[in-house]
């Protein structure tokens, strides 16, 4: 096994300041450990965040022991008391079970035996849930997921009041509850525990852990290699439409560490879903660390756990909130619980990375156990440095060849572009090849719409997803990016898309100011390849960096292709002629369009099509090159929309019929700002004057760039050859060009 | 005259710490005087707040005289350069007016001079501004009000350097600029000098006060009266179709404090207007208090502008932002300089209110005079209490007996509910009688649209009004009220509703947990009577204050009635089925309904309509008492809106047909709220099982509310007798209730 310098770095301060590892047989083991337990209450009074979780915790549990325990007959979906009341009970039972570790107050480890013992007396006559909705129903819940969480939290209080309780005890809970609520999440449901997939992660975690706690050997391997099970059915699949089971065959732990995480720690389904994984990866990763340090499991594909907690922060906006890529509940950010626990796990084990410090603090609350107490007394003693996010290109896959997530920033997140070039993301995987979304500091500028859920509202669904999800969210023409022929990136299916992904073409960050990604997707449309150039831009002579978007078509067949902009926002003012109709009617009736309702419609009156608009105070201008025949069309959602599960967003949308090899050339450009209290608007209009495609052949493409002030300024690309240090040269009009590399600004 | 407690207490404290009355030929004397100004030499470096305004101020100026002087020809409207730059122009001659005084340094007195003469060099051969859409063209900006605003702020950088000038430059600048100036805005310019409106006040002040320093008594005289003009044509009126002369022939200051403003200090356009001419109202009154404090003008009716400051700010929400009652853009807050204009001058001539000193340091900046080192220096000597703000109900009309405008607040600020019953307000008036809108915190829970105009964008109609603003925000179906027979009120013709205005049925704020608010509007639609009663009721079964809302009308004949409710985000639940159409089409074609999108339609499946919504990550229940003929709407802004000129914002719409005497009963329930990190949703159902009108007849109506938990409240108005001492008796069913007072609430 390979070892990188960060592990070793971190195996060499582990040693000396946090001696975490657990002696045989000993409790607590899963993420306290006795010597950490020692260290924590010498120091009790003296780690300012610590104590403030601690005081904070303590409160939250002693109102719920003084409430009393319930643990009612399941019967509902999320948001419904049952449902939330389990949820509750498996939270408070592992802060209580630190608690008792931490303040050694009995109180606490008799809470958590009792609330066990109720659970005990319950579970053995426990039928299925009684909805019926999931693919895998658990019995606590409706989906074998939730009754895996309780499980993920319910060992950890298990392991903490171990030494509390008799042996006969023990006996007891592990023979009617623990064990049985394992089997019935693992081998009594393969279709859950036996998948490449985050449903299946806190399977595993789950029964690693309880399987860590009673030191039972069978429970731990099947954690970590998944069941043996002949005969699986390839092409069954789970509520959301993802396959179940892994063409392969590969299953359990490590499994689920190989495949979706790209060795940049990239996590096939998005940050949103990483998000949701990492609590169960990292906590039983630190459990195992703790107890068979031998498996070397945070070292597994050279430290990839730790890799995956960068790449998810990286991955978040200036506000700290995750880009909603897939299937992803806009508003969840670093602040959300399972990031604490990744970010004080990382610190922890993962080398002391003292920007991670800064997270923790804006977090404002650690973990009750040995990594957030790292973490607490490392801010005590100063140590804490500004975690400044940079560009980053994230691979895809679990090899890194299926394509990947660019993030370019310029300044300290005044711009920031979030480009998907990746593979399908499993089941929450959206149709969105060659999609992008903008950001000026934490504020949205071109939206991607996220999912269509209201996740844990009962009156929507359940708090499950809507129909729409499916019929909009995921549709390519919900996306910023080009849909042909009014379908979707592979027919909207997934068999087919899940085969693909799309393919850097070149990546380069290293000029702050030219900072410029380039991908390729050669199957969304078979015969067709599309080549989308994204450049973050400063000029000189422009307020504000802008964003140079450059997309090139090619095709066997001559085709009708709509690139959307989700702006947000008011209208200000446009460039063109267009008509309103006196009536909505949808775009379309499939596809996504018939969700689209269209406000405007026009076509271009000059070579360049602009349109501004405000939102946040701020100003935005698209210009795009446009050709006469162009149709430029203002849409809004909300059309076939029955129960208003969707926002009224307004997209402006270039539709261009009867193309085959095509350029679609735009710049998106901020500008400006306004106070409603000073009632003062600066830089109100566009400072580009045009925008012009002066070459396109298979091998180049180029635009010109003309500021107000007379700058002009050209990009060129190779649309070939993306070597760095190849040489390139190519004549416009009278004027020859040569450079070296794939492409060139000047 | 009458002097108030407040007044005398403010000369007493005045006479002992800032003597502030300018000797005679004294400069400067308006803002600033020698007293003071030696006063803050003195302690300058020791008056944080000060200093740092200072400093601030001081780069602003260093910055703009490094760029020169520009004074060019005048050509754009507002938004555009010429505009641009003249307005910057009259703002920082007036503070390095004031740096020159406070740092005696002849850079700034210079800079001045310099521009003054510049503009002294160009206006003799200046014509009217090349634009014509203002009824009363300026020379340097578009419209008359413009060129005022520059005098009321250049009068004060004169003021500054009037004695570093020669008495020859003093002569030149008065025969050359100001006087002829002077005369452009006032005797040139009736129909924009002698009104009673806020455009006359900055010409008032304009002329009084480059009067003041130039020591001219005729021109005093002009702006205290007003000027003498025999033929007034009454019907003459402006760009937003106010009437220009007031039909008593009124003018002048004491013409436009009388007029405009209620004994309370509520100014009839309402606050964003109010905040607008706050400005030249206390600068120049404050000028005459230090030149001619014989006029007593911080006395006059009873002290009224210094009551209009705490009015003013009483129509803010939490955020500090001012309610949008009429022609009011949204955002505007007390962070505006205006307000701190107001409320440094309240603060150092009315009394000392120490709890205005919070708000000065919310602000942050005071104004470089004696009135903002007043502020900063209580500041400094800690002399802060906090602003909260408590329920108030203002009257409007000069005699205080033209209906008003209450507002009531639950805790701080938790639930704050407007309520409008005042009179038209002038050309910025809205058809909205009895209109309301609400607030939790600083959100708007159910919104009043507010104008459509983009101020200072000049891509919007030159940052003018929009037709829409007549078409839409003035319309009373864009308002939370009743429509009758898809007509706004008074026909939407100002003629008429401008002699009309709603009367106070009866408020009580006495018990903070039950505070109602009733008025009646009995002209907007001739032959019926509209009583609205609406209180903010704190029951303990609830886990937030909720509002109830009471409309009782009785009519000579059949009508249909609308009462939308404007709210904001998306929704979650109904009660009952409806249906929505596969296109839009507009509500109606007149009076705001052609602005109306139709999303669904449907009929109530009980007693109660219930309709849940979220927003701003949080719950509310709109729960109607409705009939089994009502129509139930859901509507959206934007239909016949070419330019996208209006938002895209949603109502829930309850349609009454061939009524007669009906009564609305309704309750706006704010409950839990969405975390989107935590993804718990906390109190997401409404608690309220069923609202009833239990009796209803010509003197009392009743209504019955029933929550979850099986608790019954009973509401009972007296819908003729107000009188707190009236006793009542009404028998419902086999039950009689007895009380005393308007309302009865058990």
């Amino acid at each position: 096994m390979k070892t990188g310098t960060r592990i070793s770095l971190f195996l060499a301060i582990l040693v000396v300041t946090v001696p975490t590892m657990a002696a045989e047989g000993e409790h607590p083991r899963l993420i306290l450990t006795k010597a950490g337990v020692q260290q924590i209450r010498a120091e009790l009074g003296t780690v300012p965040l610590f104590d403030a979780t601690l005081k904070s915790v303590k409160a939250e549990v002693d109102a719920e022991i003084e409430q009393g325990i319930d643990t009612p007959i399941p019967l509902d979906y999320s948001g419904g008391y049952t449902h939330e009341r389990h949820k509750r009970n498996f939270f408070i039972m592992q802060k209580a079970g630190a608690l008792y570790q931490i303040l050694d107050d009995e109180k606490y480890a008799n809470y958590v035996r009792d609330m066990l013992f109720q659970y005990e007396a319950m579970y053995m006559d426990l039928p299925l849930h009684p909805k019926e909705r999931s693919y895998a129903r658990g019995k606590l819940f409706w989906q074998c997921l939730n009754d895996a969480n309780w499980l993920v939290y319910v060992s950890q209080a298990y392991d903490a009041i171990y030494d509390f309780l008799s042996a006969e005890e023990r006996q007891t809970l592990e023979d009617n509850l623990f064990r049985p609520f394992a089997d019935h999440i693992s081998v009594d449901s393969p279709q859950f525990f036996n998948r490449v997939h985050n449903h299946s992660t806190w399977g595993i975690a789950a029964v690693g852990m309880i399987g860590l706690v009673m030191g039972d050997d069978e429970l731990i391997q099947r954690a970590l290699d998944g069941i043996p099970f002949d005969e699986i059915d390839i092409a069954a699949k789970d509520n959301d439409g993802g396959f179940i089971f892994d063409k392969d065959g590969r299953a359990g732990f490590l499994a689920n560490l190989e495949e979706p995480f790209s060795p940049d720690g990239y996590y096939t389904e998005g940050p949103y879903y990483q998000r949701y994984a990492m609590y169960p990866f990292l906590v039983f990763a630190q459990a195992l660390n703790n107890v068979k340090p031998e498996l070397e499991v945070l070292e597994h594909k050279n430290g990839v756990l730790l890799k995956a907690v960068d790449a998810l922060l990286a991955l978040s906006d200036a506000d700290g909130e995750f880009f909603p890529l897939n299937d992803g509940q806009k508003g969840m950010s670093y602040q959300t619980g399972a990031l604490v626990t990744a970010v004080d796990i990382a610190y922890h084990v993962g080398g002391q990375d003292p920007r991670l410090l800064s997270i923790a603090e804006e977090q404002g609350s650690v973990l009750l156990d040995d990594a957030g107490f790292s973490v607490a007394l490392a801010i005590r003693d100063g140590k804490t440095q500004p975690f400044e996010k940079k560009s980053i290109n994230l691979s895809d896959g679990s090899d890194g060849e299926q394509g990947g997530v660019a993030v370019l920033r310029y300044g300290n997140e005044d711009l920031t572009l979030v480009f998907k070039y990746a593979a399908q993301g499993l089941s929450h995987g959206h149709y969105d090849k060659l999609s992008f979304s903008l950001y000026e500091k934490g504020d949205e500028v071109l939206q991607d719409y996220g999912l269509v859920r209201f996740v844990n509202i009962e009156q929507k669904g359940g708090g499950n997803y809507l129909k729409e999800n499916r019929t909009w969210a995921k549709q390519t023409i919900a996306h910023n990016t080009i849909t042909q022929d009014e379908t979707s990136h592979f027919e909207g299916k997934y068999e087919i898309g899940s085969q693909h992904h799309s393919d850097l073409h070149f990546y380069d960050d290293t000029n702050g100011d030219v900072q410029v990604v380039s991908a390729k997707e050669t199957n969304a449309y078979p015969g067709t390849q599309i080549t989308r150039t994204m450049a973050i831009i400063r000029n000189e002579g422009l307020e504000k960096p802008f964003l140079l978007d450059i997309v090139k078509i090619t095709s066997s067949a001559k085709h009708q292709y709509d690139l959307p902009f989700y702006f947000l926002g008011q209208v200000l003012q446009v460039n063109f002629d267009y008509v309103t109709p006196s009536g909505l009617s949808p775009l379309g009736d499939q596809n996504g369009y018939e969700h689209l309702y269209v406000e405007g419609k026009g076509t271009p009156a000059s070579d360049n099509a602009k349109f501004s608009w405000m939102a946040n105070h701020k100003f935005y201008t698209l210009t795009s090159a446009s050709t006469s025949s162009d149709q430029l069309l203002f849409t809004r959602m909300g059309a076939n929309d029955p129960e208003f599960n969707l926002r009224r967003d307004a997209a402006f949308l270039i539709r261009r019929q009867d193309a085959k090899d095509t350029v679609f050339a735009s710049i998106v450009e901020p500008h400006g700002s306004y106070s409603p209290v000073s009632e003062l608007a600066v830089n109100s209009t566009s400072r580009i004057r045009a925008l012009e495609v002066i070459y396109d052949d298979a091998n180049y493409t180029a635009v010109s760039i003309e500021d107000l002030a007379g700058g002009k300024r050209i990009f060129l690309q190779s649309n070939t050859d993306a070597s760095v240090s190849r040489q390139h040269q190519v004549k416009i009009g009278e004027r020859r060009y040569e450079w070296t590399g794939p492409y060139y600004y000047f």
